[in-house]
């Protein structure tokens, strides 16, 4: 058993630390931390080339748990029963707002891209039209290589020069967000306007893109916005909505505006709420639900209502997302019994290609973290895709000779004769020339017939592949529709195949069903969500009795695909070596205690202490975990106890305006520092470098009591891991306690140390720590 | 400020009592605790009448936090990966299991409800038209009557004196259990039994009830059985999921189940999580999540199947619950963004009625637990109620003369003619002359002018007061499906109103629509539920659309409802005197801390113990709260620092088999005690007097170190209540030690004593406990 060689020479090492903590905990001490240095130990260099098995350093944590300081507390109990009751309804107040703002930026965004591509797809269908008949279509292939390629370079500049976060779906950057991970400047303005600007202009370029996960990292950054009453970005404070200024309450409206951009992105309220929980929520809170629920129901409501406007009718409310699957009815789509092991044969076909996709993606992306880094090199790769993704799809059309009757009945946006009869059009070009939204609808509800096997299988492959170099360009860009579109494609060439085989039974006539199942499976496969995809794809189908199939599927896929490789998301949160912490602790860790996964020894503070030290201390850059236990001398034994958790951040905007050293000087202070100052400085707090602080401010005293959490969690030294996790887990926690017997600290748990050990193929592995 | 001297009074008993136990806990101390002396202090008599301020001592907690004994540990340890990876899946199986027992029990339901309730109506219907004839029909009446009175007698003697606890619709005791109350034989298989009996007999006997509610217990009931692998009640040991026999495990199933209950009634398996979830869970868990909603889709699903072998349309998939709502297009029922307020309007109304249902139950409840707690007594009541519903239903059919046409395309089940005219039938015997499941989807569904408006008045009239009396008989019963026909009723006659007054347009033209919110509204304002109501609303119309409305509608109702009185369940979960933990800590309880709510001082053991003092302490039956610290004594301090908790269920099974006393007596355990004694002995540990032990034994040491938890959750005496109660509600605690700066003991917070506190109209209240 590797494990337990690996974990005995862990915790030998840990105990050997531990000893040293246990007698007096190091006061003060500013040496580097034990990471650094068995790091350094070990001879490896600075900068460690990309690697799986790194957790980075460079991520700080957000605290979920309320650090009950003397300030807060004194503010809760001012707080009137009135008091709480107004806080109450301006929490309703603010997602009420986040909701109807993310169903305007969904409104918008669905408008302006409709319309420019609306206009390139006229200009590309007349150009082609004329040079059917003239000969020469290369001319038309090169116009359409170039506006795709425009409109991307567009987009992509935005993202590579001034704001990278925005690029890809945000997905996994709002995860980790809600799982407790700052990841920088993912909830400003400019990530927004960036972020929506982008997913036009690649969405408009052509690319085997969606607008769908973008609407989730939209609808967050809208929530930390409004739920804060200013933008730092805009320098302007409305001076409203301060109690919210901290990362707990901050935390749960980014929940309800991630819920309210699925909801909109998939007129999906009752899936973004689920989505919410599945990602963000540790702790169920019946309240937060039910406003999440509320940001979500007026965000699709909100959408809809607009969308209503802009087709002229005003109060029809049948437009509940972006995405709109159609209607499907149940009598002409029923399912039986029998069909059960043919949808979970599906699911499994899913989850295969799902996993396929995700290794090649996985490969690519280590490609460019290696060699495709530069701005410049992504704005051209990513025109470089818009180019070959139109010469792809106009070969394919090209190339396809499936006509089929132009109906009067087929709402065929923009059909294309090419070299069809009169009357006759292109399948293939539905399919590609087409908005990726719309291809899926056809493919979903079109007549049987419509499509030969031949222009399926092709339009899958290509479109496999062209979404797979897509996904991770340096553009705003989701990958839910593509996904669903390779699955549509394969599902109804799976449903043509049947209905060929079998040549009877009305049962298996319509392939839409199967092209439903299909892209439930292709999206599982590559997503592996579960519970939230489910009630997604039930609430966009708007048909209840989907349910169990779609269920079905998804968890077959979700089990295929998990054998070979983890979920695209997932894969990407690993690669930037996030310290993300999972459901639950490995398995087989309760081998391991708190005293072997601590970090030790700990600098601890005295409550009063010469501001040189805590100022040394905060400069030191390796102390990375940010929050020192405060230590009390008890009168009556000499020993050393814990009496309070103090943070890095409760110290710094006391630094910053210098009321910090008058308080130290004087001891008595004048001006009472108040919660306000740190609400006003959050969530930028500056650097403790660029204060300076003189050597007689240096020598002065300073009491930590009024900043301190007097009452921080502890655990004992002999807790188990899994005890340790479901504590940072249920209570959202940035660091714990450890303590001996007599409640001395011997050590600080922080969310990294537990983020370290995960479940890999052969049982238990332990990451290591690094700057990267 | 009231409540700030109320604290005050108390705090200060807390302190006198905290000083006491800091210096040197009590150990091993049997004195009464203070409950009971401060109770006998103030005069207060044995026998406490019915108060709403009072909550009982005589409900068991459950400990939904692993006690992480040494014999825990080692089993845990001794498990490999694939250990752990076939308990996952077995976990799946106990889940379908779940879902499947649950459909099929939905399916015998329904299916004996449909036949016998069917010979009753074509036994009466006859009878009635051979009297409309002959003249005499109050023969026909009293037959009515007599038959309904009957079934229900067989009901109610079941319940009452075979299982009391299967009265109701169970819904609050599921509340209670995954809260974390122990309420007595509520998931025992002879409840089971006696729930679904005794709801066929009620529904059949015509009473205004449901068979909804009830599927919620049943499934609860279904679960805790399968997942234990045995039944105690038939004494049969299956050996099998010996692992999940505790309460943790226990109470995820359970949630699958009650999960299962709601999707089997309602064809709502997303709103059946839901309803899970904000009921039960505190911790959110992914996997288990997930295992709930795939019971839930099993259940939905093998309903499904064999009523549709039952129906003779074999594998067709469109029977999800056991009410269906019917299928509303959304076409013909669009509704428009202007009659948005119309719906909120609608559900002031609900939120109204509600409230007036919900004030009116809870005096019939006081009086009924004043005057009617005999058995034969209760059993004569519901019989009287059943004549009665019968004899107004009579009445009413009797004295309309609302006649309508009978259309070949009515599906009437028994179109009662009575003095209409012939090809025509009284609309008033549609309401009334049916299973209540089949006039709400009359109501939803009829075309327009089906029944007249005095008719729908009269009928909520009636319908309102004889569901408000019978809710709470001691029958198996629901009160979801009379709450949905009375708002459906009124609901219809609002539209109704509304087309009158407008005269115009066709939007007004559906009165249905308004039935189905309605019908929300008035459930919404009696049961006061949020999210999964919407959810499970929306699932059972199949109609995504109506998401918001329905929404809006149900949270108009809450608010409405909730400034005059509690939901119907909170009201009986308080007159039982429950020790309800909410989801959240009353808002301006941030005054209090550990120190003025633990209880104190607290009965401690050292870790090698006496084995006659042990059994002194624990079968003193005053010393309510089962889990006692274990102290220890470190060499180099001669402090007592808390060392471990001790739970009383960890000892009893090691007493009743005298291997206990073995290991006292030799000190060196021949047999070591495992983990699987303790399985086998769950949870009905036998009580500690049932035990002899004789004097010498009484002498022997007894070692706890195996037994107790190491690493006991502590807070320090300042922790604030909020603080505490998030602990106790994310981690599902029962006990918390608190101590104090040195790690030694000074008291123990149990759930009752932070359920005491809660928010009244004037702030802070404080409930007093008492053994009633």
């Amino acid at each position: 058993m590797a494990n337990i060689t690996k974990k005995v020479s862990w915790s030998s090492r840990a105990d050997e630390s531990g000893a040293t903590g246990e007698g007096t905990p190091l006061l003060n001490g500013s040496e580097q931390p034990r990471y650094s240095r068995q790091d350094s130990l070990r001879g490896r260099p600075k900068e460690i080339p990309h690697n799986e098995k790194l957790l980075s350093l460079k991520y700080e944590s957000l605290d979920y748990d309320n650090s009950e300081n003397q300030l807060f507390l004194e503010e809760e109990r001012r707080m009137s029963y009135i008091g709480f009751r107004c806080l109450e309804i301006s929490r309703w107040v603010v997602c009420g707002l986040i909701g109807f703002l993310t169903g305007l930026i969904a409104c918008f965004i669905d408008i302006v891209v409709e319309t420019l591509a609306g206009v390139k797809y006229l200009v590309v269908k007349e150009n082609i039209e004329k040079f059917t008949e003239v000969g020469g279509l290369s001319i038309s292939l090169i116009l359409w290589a170039v506006l795709n390629s425009a409109f991307v370079m567009v987009g992509a500049v935005i993202v590579a020069f001034f704001e990278p976060i925005a690029a890809g779906s945000g997905i996994p950057q709002i995860k980790c967000y809600l799982n407790g991970v700052k990841i920088p400047r993912v909830v400003r303005l400019k990530t927004l306007v960036v972020k929506v600007g982008g997913v036009i202009c690649s969405v408009v370029g052509g690319l085997a893109v969606g607008k769908e996960g973008p609407m989730i990292h939209s609808g967050a950054v809208v929530a930390a916005g409004v739920s804060q009453g200013r933008s730092t970005s805009l320098k302007k404070d409305f001076k409203i909505f301060e109690y919210f200024r901290r990362d707990t309450e901050k935390r749960d409206f980014v929940s309800a505006g991630a819920a309210a951009g699925v909801s909109a992105a998939f007129g999906a309220p009752v899936g973004g709420v689920l989505f919410s929980l599945e990602e963000g929520a540790s702790f169920w809170n019946q309240m937060l639900t039910w406003r999440i629920f509320f940001a979500s129901m007026i965000s699709t409501f909100t959408l809809n209502f607009f969308l209503s406007i802009y087709h002229n009718n005003t109060g029809d409310l049948s437009n509940p997302g972006l995405i709109n699957f159609g209607r499907f009815e149940s009598d002409s789509v029923a399912y039986n019994l029998y069909e059960i092991p043919l949808f979970i044969a599906m699911g499994a076909i899913g989850g295969l290609l799902g996993a396929l996709f995700n290794v090649l993606n996985y490969w690519l992306t280590i490609f460019r973290i290696r060699y495709v880094h530069r701005p410049c090199l992504q704005v051209m790769e990513a025109m470089l895709v818009a180019a070959v993704t139109a010469t792809v799809s106009f070969a394919m059309i090209y190339f396809s000779n499936d006509c089929q009757p132009l109906g009067p009945e087929h709402a065929e946006e923009y059909p294309l004769q090419l070299f069809c009869a009169d009357g006759e059009y292109n399948s293939m070009a539905t399919a590609f020339f087409n908005t990726p939204e719309r291809s899926v609808r056809s493919l979903f509800h079109n007549q049987p017939g419509t499509y030969n096997p031949l222009t399926l299988g092709m339009f899958t492959l290509t479109y496999f592949f062209l979404a797979c170099w897509t996904y991770g360009l340096t553009v705003s860009a989701g990958v839910f529709i593509p996904s669903l579109l390779i699955g549509a494609a394969w599902g109804r060439l799976f449903g043509i195949l049947l209905a060929s085989i079998t040549s009877s039974g009305s049962i298996w006539a319509d392939p839409g069903k199967y092209a439903l199942i299909g892209a439930a499976a292709q999206l599982g496969g590559i997503v592996r969500m579960t519970l939230s995809l489910t009630v997604i794809m039930v609430e966009a189908t708007g048909n209840v009795t989907y349910g169990l199939p779609i269920m079905l599927v998804l968890m077959t896929a979700k089990i295929v695909g998990d054998y070979f490789v983890e979920g695209l998301y997932d894969i990407h949160i690993k690669l930037q070596s996030v310290p993300f912490l999972h459901w639950e602790a490995p398995a087989t860790s309760h081998w391991l205690t708190a005293r072997e996964v601590m970090s030790s020894p700990v600098t601890c503070f005295n409550r009063i202490e010469k501001v040189g030290t805590i100022v040394d201390v905060l400069s030191n850059t390796s102390t990375n975990h940010n929050g020192f236990p405060v230590v009390v001398l008890p009168v009556f034994s000499p020993r050393v106890c814990v009496g309070g958790l103090f943070f890095l951040s409760a110290c710094l905007p006391a630094l910053s305006c210098q009321v910090f050293v008058e308080l130290a000087r004087s001891r008595l202070t004048q001006r009472k520092l108040q919660l306000k100052d740190f609400r006003d400085a959050y969530p930028r707090f500056p650097p403790i470098q660029s204060i300076h602080v003189s050597q007689d401010e240096r020598e002065c005293m300073m009491d930590l009591t009024e900043f301190m959490n007097p009452t921080p969690y502890t655990v004992p030294q002999e807790t188990s891991l899994p005890r340790v996790f479901k504590l940072f887990r249920a209570l959202g926690l940035r660091h714990l306690v450890v303590v001996d017997d007599q409640n001395r600290v011997v050590g600080l748990v922080t969310r990294k140390d537990l983020a370290r050990y995960h479940l890999g193929k052969h049982g238990l592995e332990e990451l290591h720590l690094a700057q990267t």
